[in-house]
């Protein structure tokens, strides 16, 4: 038997295995008290002493107050941190017309984020120069490579095919993999933005979560079990392409009567313009919203409960305990939010429904560029088994 | 520190682990080559020759044939299974008018099923006492407790609520608990039955799975990333209270125009007898579509339609790659299939649904008697955990 010539070298793994468990749950989760990471991670009390003594005594680890942490629990316990140096994670958020980016430091404190407009047509080498440009600002040219755990990223997809998809994909990964020489994952913008409400905004502690985001385009993503999840082929959370109406108009997609051809932005101010025969701008809809306007307060009546409607199927498909609302459209507020409940309630289960509750989302434009360092914070533990090839380092998203 | 004190102790423990990965493998998938058993459990050549040198020498896992295997990949290499005799899992369904039963060994080897009809308001410690009769028919009283590796059961939920759903897991579990003396886990039946699909029926080798079950209610489930889905309430894969028709019937669930008031037998054969004044009978209706009756036939291109719909909006959200048609109406074969293949493909997004395939369930009745025995061999490791306190032993699913 292998293990039994090697009495050291097995201890050195078991050893290495227990470390490993702990630092992946602080890193996925921030600062956690000695109770919360002996509960989590199924160690003995003396053995998680030993395995954080040793973390400690290296600097890996350090205790922190609770009200310095970001996700202070509110208790009284002192809390286990990653070392705010050992690492540092960027996120960057390709989106049609920006780009976004946050960093975050492995105890998960924010360090900061920033975003540049663009042309919707700039091409992909200049889109990565922007978001090196403001890495730099934000790091203040002090990103250094060796602290650099990865880079995730977000892009609009999937677009027009998945071929196109691909070829984007591929051309910002390397582009950054050769710019900074660390493992670069990407995703989905909107279901990036989803996890990043799960980890950081109105979503913190829910493990099963629908996210709908209405904007010029409507997308979501699911959180199920406290894990994105992705879908067969990489495509799911397509709610902005359920059917709402199957007399309705045509969709980019193909279909007729989607979501998105009722309520993203263009839909709404289209049907206002319409409607009133006022300027199609979302800041004047947004203005004869809060003026009370009758056929503006109408419009998100209809808007709302058809809205709903799509939430309750999906609701009663996977049952989530949060549905969380981003977007241009959460600006609305109750406005809307109270109509799209009320549909959900009319159309969902009863007995799925009594505990669920509807949320704007907090992040705002930075929710998909922070949802990309959790992607990176979360799947690290896989990436430390490709640490040698550069090659094999990037994650095959498609 | 602990472990170098006890390098024995850190050994044995290192090599349980090892051990209970290779055997939680067998367990959840049935035999499997060596290979197979190396690239998922990630344990080197040389610790896992060992390991399943020690499994077999004390007689808990055999090598066989790849042609005696349940489940045979079509590969010649030898496979280990767990020992035949070393554990047996009952399912049991309690469906509203019947009793179904099956049991396995731990190899995955169906030793028999069985079932037995009685009124829909048998009161439970009957029901109980027809499900002992048929266990017992089934293994001739040859059942070993020392050899029960727990009993699934499946009822029928959510029902009228929570509180009548908790009632009655709790009152079955007792009384089989009580008898057999082994763990007795409790799911939603259609729920089991999507996860017998997974393991046993037609979705075999899928990740990602929709199943919806049309039959005298309507409802379904969800198998992601290779997990049955259960939702943040326990209340998940209700497919059939999905709005299709907001301006519908009344639908017993509160709502209205919910698929179960188009999709279900009751509502299906209603449909033919207003249209057509024959007996509402299913078997009547199934011959009218075997003889090509106009009215029978166009009733279901508009049910498949419907249920397309419907199913086109749960794959845009969760990104399924196949969709399992169970239930009495799954009888009707393509005369259905194919409107609901049709109407899924023109509402669902284009690039999401290329490779979806739609195929019609294979177990038949015995579907959630051999998904609870599923659930029992997914989640022996937890059981394994409360071994000596019968009262933790039971997993409490509300």
């Amino acid at each position: 038997m292998a293990m039994s010539k090697q009495p050291d070298g097995a201890l050195a793994q078991m050893r290495r295995v227990h470390e490993e468990r702990i630092l992946s749950l602080l890193r996925k989760q921030g600062p956690l008290s000695r109770r919360e990471l002996g509960d989590q991670s199924g160690l003995s009390r003396t053995t998680l002493h030993d395995i954080i003594s040793g973390l400690a005594a290296d600097g890996t680890v350090v205790a922190v107050a609770p009200e310095n942490a970001l996700r202070g629990r509110g208790r009284p316990a002192e809390l286990v941190s990653l070392h705010p140096a050992a690492g540092q994670a960027i996120g960057i958020d390709f989106a049609q017309r920006h780009v976004h980016v946050a960093i975050v430091n492995v105890a998960h404190e924010i360090i900061g984020s920033a975003d540049e407009a663009h042309a919707a047509d700039l091409p992909w080498p200049q889109r990565a120069e922007i978001a090196q440009r403001l890495i730099a600002r934000l790091t203040e040219g002090t990103v250094r490579m060796g602290s650099l755990t990865g880079i995730g990223v977000g892009v609009v997809g999937p677009g027009t095919g998945r071929e196109e998809t691909l070829r984007r994909l591929n051309a910002v990964r390397l582009l950054l993999h050769e710019h900074y020489g660390v493992p670069v994952l990407v995703d989905n913008n909107t279901r990036l933005a989803a996890l990043g409400e799960s980890v950081w905004g109105s979503a913190v502690g829910h493990d099963d979560v629908v996210y709908l985001r209405l904007s010029h385009g409507v997308g979501g993503g699911l959180i199920l079990g406290g894990t994105l999840h992705r879908g067969a082929h990489g495509i799911s959370g397509e709610f902005g392409h359920i059917t709402v109406d199957p007399e309705g108009r045509e969709c980019r997609c193909g279909g007729r009567g989607c979501l998105e051809t009722v309520a993203s932005v263009h839909a709404l101010i289209t049907a206002y313009h319409e409607a009133s025969g006022r300027p199609g701008e979302f800041a004047e809809f947004l203005a004869a919203v809060e003026d009370g306007e009758k056929r503006a307060r109408d419009l998100l009546s209809r808007v709302g409960a058809q809205t709903g409607q799509v939430l309750a199927g999906v609701c009663n498909a996977v049952g989530p305990e949060l549905v969380v609302i981003g977007g241009e459209l959460a600006q609305l507020g109750d406005a809307l939010l109270h109509h799209i409940e009320a549909a959900l309630r009319a159309h969902g289960m009863p007995a799925a429904f009594e505990d669920l509750r509807v949320r704007p989302a907090a992040l705002g434009d930075a929710g998909a560029a922070l949802g990309a360092i959790a992607l990176v914070l979360h799947e690290s533990p896989l990436l430390a088994r490709y640490p040698t090839e550069p090659g094999t380092r990037e994650r095959d998203d498609s």
